[in-house]
């Protein structure tokens, strides 16, 4: 047992704890009636509650009986600030959802007031559904950073850049001047980290992915990129540069561990062992697929060529529930029925995607994405004694086949409590959440108007 | 505005209602500031509140600001019994799925305590979840049927036939006449109907099929069977009967009307204009497609050539949440991917396959499945004031893509409160409930003893 490094000031003793250990390639592993010895903000042990209580009796307990305790979800892909247009383009064909829904709607309303709103929406809903740490990629990162650290979530944010002027920023090299500063400004909050974030092949040209492969290698930053989400961005990629999108981004030094490729729904053999031999991590979001009619993700194979695959949202606006555990399970649904086999996606490999290998993809590994002394203590305990919750044979399997968000009882960030009972531990961000509920409706009367033409 | 036939007692006003009438193609209608009025057990008139309370002034007045109310969701397929197995095969081959846990565990725990216990789980999770109507098939239906009225349930079951023998009966014969004696016994039974329940092509012959389609013929019954959920099946039937299982029910005077055809995973054009041709509906369960790796109904075709199709959990040990709700989005999703159109499968339209569409398939359409005058109340009320459901930018919408079965907050069947404040309304049926509960782990153990062969 390693000792303690710092003193215990807190038991979480659960009936079942899932650790999700690098080690155990399952994911599997469920150990019974252990406590987890947290300090201020690390875990510093995991054993047996007995043994937990005679060896740190002066810590404070919480007794979780009934209860499976997780590490804390890694949303690998979101759009925080959209939550403002939830529903807003529901039913429409792609291209309409793009161009009579989102383009006017965006060029319109954001602003850092827009992207504080929505983000804090956005957060507090995914610490709710026990999601301790998101990937974010938006315009104004610092005010989703704002939302961020008032709610009291963990967040890696887009240093975003594509090739044409939006109200954020004019020029490639200001995008990434903005972001690479807020960064900098940022350099002592430990509970925010930064990936790069060019947008995508078709929005971002050679010269500035290049700029972006360089400055990767150099401050060792994920980069955070949508690919082969439609068939048309690679027919298009084909056309104009003579060659598939991840081919072309693998010609400009993007393709390596570094690399998060959000979407990935197209992928022939060429793609996929690109993927495989590159190091790469895949942010897999089934939801946002289906509903805009994209396709499915060949998750199933991804994983037998040992690809990393994580799961993420995307944004409210095509996935309109920003809950990871349902994401989840439908990633594992998903992988059995394109692969013919019911056993592929087994539940404890779905529950590593959405910790320990979405926290891996993010370069937070060390210190996120499993219950493992020294890592960040960042917990999620689901209260398994529902009527829909029984029996229990397998808590892990209940888990991602039977629990819904609403089965979160408590989370922890960092060792702090952000979720308790089921509702936002702190009553200063509960009030500072519902002020931004009440301010939906103006944004939504600006959103009729602007749809109107009255705007 | 037809006069009360019965004195109003109740207005539920809801700030949203969305109907689906029959009238209305979309079935995305949404009435503002509306109340039912409601006597003893149907609906009476759906009126703007202030004329609801100038109507009616003696009624009482149940008042859901920010709430959204819904017709009753309707289950049509289930194995309520086997929420008692919920979680006991995950991730198994569908082979090992059924040979080495469903087969052995039915054949030594099913008797009319398993199946009071199971369904009374299943049947509560149902409710708390918006479903008020469900269409269940398994042996020992007397005990589901006494599961149901306890908990107060509407619900269809299934006059189940196999041509080889069970606990609960012998022959062909002996399962219709023990069905058939205990729709007689429950004539006066107002929540309780039937259907005929040849379990499938492949477990039925001939002779009882023929005998099943004289029988619903003769006393205008559906006919609930699981078809095309496999290609094995298909091919099997192929190699044995020379024909494809819905063309061999056809001749056999099966598919029409009355045909509730459960999974229609895998058709070809003939299955589908046969299905068209005869106005058989389908019952759609695409988690349990998705969990078994069975494939995904083209449940877009289906609606462009006419097909009515209802949506089904089926059972819990294939589908561990008995969500209609959630099936329902998961059924919109991937009508738009298989389709290769994000329009297919609108909001309105998968209400009315959860709503209307199913209770038409039941032939309990001029009952429920509508919120209109003369109907049965059998209402769902989601509340819609939440973190995660704002803004509320089209309720419909809002209520297939965002809402989870934990925003139901009310429900009511035949004008009795059933749920209320997101719990089971009768403090007798919550304890009888949470007694199932407590029963969960003797049972949890008969399962472990049997699948180590220790019993």
């Amino acid at each position: 047992m390693p000792t303690p490094q710092s003193p215990v000031r807190l038991l979480i003793e659960a009936q079942w704890i899932a650790p999700v250990r690098a080690t155990d390639a399952s994911a599997h592993e469920c150990l019974v009636d252990h406590a987890v010895a947290v300090d201020d903000e690390r875990i510093v042990e995991v054993l047996p509650v007995a043994q937990a209580r005679q060896r740190h009796p002066q810590a404070e307990r919480i007794a979780l009986p009934g209860h499976l305790l997780v590490p804390g979800f890694v949303n690998l892909h979101a759009h925080a600030a959209m939550s403002l247009l939830r529903g807003v383009g529901d039913d429409l064909p792609l291209a309409a959802w793009l161009r009579e829904r989102m383009w006017p709607l965006e060029s319109r309303l954001v602003d850092p007031q827009f992207v504080r709103d929505g983000a804090t929406l956005a957060f507090a809903e995914m610490l709710l559904g026990g999601t301790t740490c998101v990937n974010d990629m938006y315009f104004f990162p610092e005010a989703s950073i704002e939302a961020a650290l008032a709610v009291g979530i963990r967040s890696a944010h887009g240093i975003v850049v594509v090739d044409f002027p939006t109200v954020y920023a004019s020029t490639p090299a200001e995008y990434l001047r903005k972001g690479l500063a807020l960064r900098d400004r940022m350099r002592d909050e430990s509970l925010v980290s930064f990936c790069l974030a060019p947008h995508a092949p078709y929005t971002v040209g050679d010269d500035t992915l290049r700029e972006v492969a360089t400055i990767s290698r150099e401050i060792g930053l994920p980069i955070h990129i949508h690919v082969h989400e439609t068939t048309e961005e690679i027919a298009e990629s084909l056309a104009q540069h003579g060659r598939r999108p991840l081919a072309r981004l693998d010609a400009l030094g993007l393709v390596g561990p570094e690399m998060i490729a959000v979407h990935a729904v197209h992928l022939d053999d060429d793609d996929v062992h690109r993927l495989a031999g590159s190091g790469a991590s895949v942010a897999h979001c089934p939801h946002s697929n289906l509903k805009l009619a994209c396709g499915i993700a060949p998750t199933a194979r991804l994983h037998e060529m040992g690809i990393r695959v994580g799961i993420g949202t995307d944004g409210s606006a095509s996935n309109n529930r920003l809950d990871l555990l349902g994401e989840a399970r439908t990633a594992a649904l998903l992988a059995k029925v394109t692969s013919g086999r019911a056993d592929a996606w087994p539940a404890g490999r779905t529950l590593r995607a959405m910790t320990l290998d979405a926290a891996t993809a993010l370069g937070l590994d060390a210190r996120i994405g499993s219950i493992e002394p020294g890592k960040q203590a960042d917990l999620v305990a689901f209260d398994l004694r529902a009527t829909e919750l029984s029996p229990v044979y397998d808590p892990v399997s209940q888990l991602i086949y039977a629990c819904g968000r609403e089965h979160v009882s408590d989370v922890w960030v960092a060792a702090r409590p952000v979720v308790r009972k089921r509702q936002l531990a702190d009553p200063g961000v509960r009030d500072a959440v519902c002020e931004v509920v009440g301010r939906t409706g103006v944004w939504q009367n600006r959103v009729g108007e602007i749809l109107s033409g009255r705007a």
